[in-house]
């Protein structure tokens, strides 16, 4: 018998199978149980553990010693211990959006939570041109609970300060501060640069002095203003659907910064679903349904968010400044902006930089990927460089259209 | 004999000498010890011990349990470890411009220090009209070692965030949140305001809803931008000086906030200073020479700053976004409408608020001390709303100067 007391070790499936029976209170003693390691993030090592009895099943995450993207980002297991309290908040916060969490091991950093299969990644389903009415107003409200609650504008600020030191994350957001702000935006060894597309980084991103200005700004930005509680990871890869559920998955990049970080991500992923569907979607009905439904939740989700964030802000803010004239608008106007900039930092590292996504890897044939990685590019430039004047859903539609007409 | 192993009580002057005797390896056995509190700060008591015989001297500084101001801010006794590591952190990035400290006791909440006694509090000092020609040079090697060498550009940001952690004060920030941003700009209980002052802070100050919505940005860019390691409360009241030494002391109020907090700080008292020799100083010439010096120390306080910044930059700065074109004149200049911005703050609310400098109560008779006031409330706005037009030191001095003007 395992004694998962004593010290870490990186779990296989049978050991995630012995964990599950004499760890957990969940099945019972004439329970069969099988484990499929289904892992296929960068960090960690996903156990679904299911009695094929009864069908019940579980999730057991275990963080990995050292990332799996490369070994030279060596990450403390402590954000296996984030994660673990992250979800726990965000359910209080947000509840219904994200997993359940039930136990958190800081022996074996590990924390065990529902299992989800019967959702599908949000990735994997828009790369299929699946739709998804409910998206919009579940990532709203998930964006607006988690982000506004946790700030100075709603929390008690001594509380407040106490969850920033909480949730200090000095690795993962290296991880961020050089893949996202630094990599991409230089000819650097740890990009991956797809050939057909380095011309086109060359001239118009690697060249361009006023952009790179930009990504200082933005990288002091992300590493200073401690405004919310991140999710800090907000792809479409961190996102559980189906048809009427959205589970927010994998908050272990959580810690305080610019709440436009989490709302800009979301808006570059369904960009990138947006760009796969046109290169890919053979038929040209579908393919115009689609990306007419894609574009219409970026506006709505702009749209929204700030909607329900000004009304959350009337209802809940404690802070009396808060309440000066003005001091809301200015305030969500400034994550609008941040918003832009990271769904164009968004746009241009997963092209250039060593982490991508299959939206775009997998276009074919080659001058069809060439093209997509181009319009991520451009589009991605004018969002940080012209941030400014961004404002409503149409903007960053209407950025995004005139993108498109460029190539 | 006391035991001060055992639990925090606060100690008299008596108790100080045994401390000094049992736990400190200072004294000889044969000395003779004399002790006497000259704390007149608002948090803790400060015994001085001397050794009669050698005149060898210490300083032994206990935490208060509650803060003296007022039975309203009950305050952790961790400031004082927070005062001893910041000490011990400045003494590296600035030699000799700290006290030295040589002991940190956690049970008894108490530092031991450097006597600065041959050394006078730099507010009273001015008081008398005295001039420290070094004290520009000194003020800003000293600023500019501690917010430059503590911020992203130059520090490995793992260890930076590891230091943000450590210096989370939520205590002693909500004191600064409460007194500074919040409460001069409105018509709050605890302000004490002088009578003949009122009619001009409900005109000029409470009634203006723009400058309102300026403070509100302000209070957040000190909740959330965790640039520098700052020293918190560098009033001229927090520096001992001599001629040829400048001793910044108590840092109490340290965390990681925007770094034109403290620049704008010692910019605002300064102008008290100013401002009390114009009203009580009566010898004409010897008057206008006291105020060439501080407005020159003004000004030379901000172009010494900027210059020595930028040279330490173009040396020490390790963040490749920091060598980006542009990137360090950028983030100067937020430092210095920062700067602005607090000058504008400390102005008003050591008028308004509770807690005053003598520089300005002891003008004497009443109609000198209400025009003081008010010169220092309308400089203070103007700092405020025209900060994004300051820049260098003679805009510091010609703001002040117009504003003199209109009284």
């Amino acid at each position: 018998m395992i004694d998962f007391t004593a010290h870490y070790f990186t779990m296989k499936e049978a050991d995630a199978i012995e964990y599950a029976r004499t760890m957990l209170d969940y099945f019972d003693a004439s329970s069969e149980l099988t484990c499929k390691e289904i892992g296929d993030g960068n960090l960690n090592y996903v156990f679904r553990v299911v009695d094929s009895k009864t069908g019940r099943s579980i999730i057991i995450k275990q963080a990995g010693p050292v990332a799996r993207i490369s070994d030279e980002f060596k990450l403390s297991t402590d954000r296996n211990r984030i994660e673990y309290e992250i979800l726990k908040l965000q359910n209080d916060l947000a509840p219904g959006l994200v997993p359940k969490v039930y136990k958190y091991d800081p022996i074996m950093s590990c924390c065990v939570m529902d299992d989800l299969s019967d959702h599908i990644i949000m990735r994997k389903a828009l790369m299929e041109h699946q739709s998804f009415p409910q998206f919009a107003e579940d990532i709203t409200t998930f964006m607006v609970n988690t982000l506004l609650l946790t700030s100075d504008v709603v929390m008690e600020h001594k509380t407040k300060k106490e969850l920033v030191k909480s949730f200090i994350n000095p690795e993962l957001c290296e991880i961020t501060e050089d893949l996202v702000y630094t990599e991409p935006f230089m000819d650097h060894p740890r990009n991956d640069v797809f050939p057909p597309t380095r011309a086109f980084a060359e001239a118009e991103l690697w060249a361009d002095k006023e952009l790179l200005l930009e990504t200082a700004k933005l990288k002091f930005e992300f590493m200073q203003n401690a405004q919310s509680l991140l999710h800090g990871d907000l792809h479409t890869g961190s996102i559980f659907v189906k048809k009427d559920s959205t589970k927010v998955i994998d908050p272990e990049f959580a810690f305080y910064g610019p709440a436009g970080y989490d709302v800009g991500n979301i808006i570059a992923n369904l960009i990138f679903a947006y760009i796969h569907t046109d290169a890919m979607l053979a038929e040209e009905v579908r393919k115009e349904e689609h990306k007419n439904w894609l574009a219409k939740s970026i506006e709505e989700i702009i749209d929204m968010f700030k909607v329900k964030f000004l009304d959350a802000w009337k209802e809940k803010a404690t802070e009396v400044a808060s309440r000066y004239e003005g001091f809301d608008q200015f305030y969500l106007e400034g994550i609008i902006k941040d918003t832009s900039a990271v769904t164009g930092l968004e746009l241009c590292r997963r092209t250039l930089g060593i982490a991508h996504v299959k939206d775009i890897t997998t276009i074919q044939p080659e001058e069809k990927r060439a093209r997509a990685e181009k319009l991520c590019l451009a589009a991605g430039k004018r969002f940080i460089l012209e941030r400014s004047n961004i404002s409503r859903g149409t903007d960053f539609v209407r950025l995004l259209k005139e993108s498109e007409a460029r190539f």
